[in-house]
């Protein structure tokens, strides 16, 4: 199974529990799995709980260091503002992501971090790895939220 | 004691404890206190644990709800793009800061976030508060690490 389709089930999970379906991997520099989460928003009480910023933390405590060099995100949406501006905190290596996100994105939307010039550091990034799947979880959650209140 | 003094009692202390010199207080909308932390990225190992996202998360906890609407968060240098973002996804109401960073901000510098058409919740905000003392601390703790070396 890809990386990528980890994550995808990871965001799978995170809809089965009433969350935003959106998941994430880190990847050591040699591809072995660091952490994996969906998101627990919900479940935590923690507007900041998306599976990118909780698999990053979760890795560095994992390795017991605070930067991320040489390791690669995994996340099946493209991430918001606030996970990438801390793939830069942690200085994560690669960042590959699944389904654009003209919204909410801060990658390739709204402020477009990694072209900042002040940047601090810029992850290499590749988005749209198998984002019709990721897109397609996301509309079927928020279509089953919109139907939720009439259907019943 | 105003909030700015005892965000920067915060700060002071988090320098003593070897890591960069911010605090902040998290307010309810009555101005009580619910939650105050420097900096601990170096004692937590993540490079996330910014003083402005562990009081966030923190008076989440505290209330037991995702959102901080009404809530004020106190910072003594202006957010990075990371918490400037999850200040927006904690519907945070009001942003008080200190010291403005031309370098890591992200509210009046760099991808000035709630100037983004896209941004989904804008925080009112003032920065420059108590900023002469916030910005020596700052240029303190810096100095010394700078001295550090050839000082021994």
């Amino acid at each position: 199974m890809t990386p990528m389709q980890r994550a995808l089930d990871q965001a799978r999970a995170a809809a089965a529990r009433g969350e935003v379906p959106v998941g994430a991997l880190l990847l050591a520099p040699d591809g072995r799995v660091l952490a994996g989460a969906g998101n627990e928003v919900e479940a935590r009480r923690d507007a900041s709980a998306h599976a990118e910023l909780l698999v990053m933390r979760a890795a560095a405590a994992a390795l017991g260091q605070t930067r991320l060099e040489g390791c690669t995100l995994v996340a099946t949406l493209e991430p918001c503002p606030m996970c990438a501006a801390a793939a830069s905190h942690f200085r994560v290596a690669r960042l590959v992501f699944g389904a654009y996100d003209p919204k909410g994105g801060g990658v390739e939307h709204g402020p477009r971090l990694y072209h900042q010039p002040g940047c601090l550091h810029r992850p290499e990034w590749i988005g749209g790895v198998s984002e019709r799947e990721s897109a397609a979880l996301l509309r079927a959650f928020f279509g089953d939220l919109r139907r939720a209140p009439g259907s019943e």
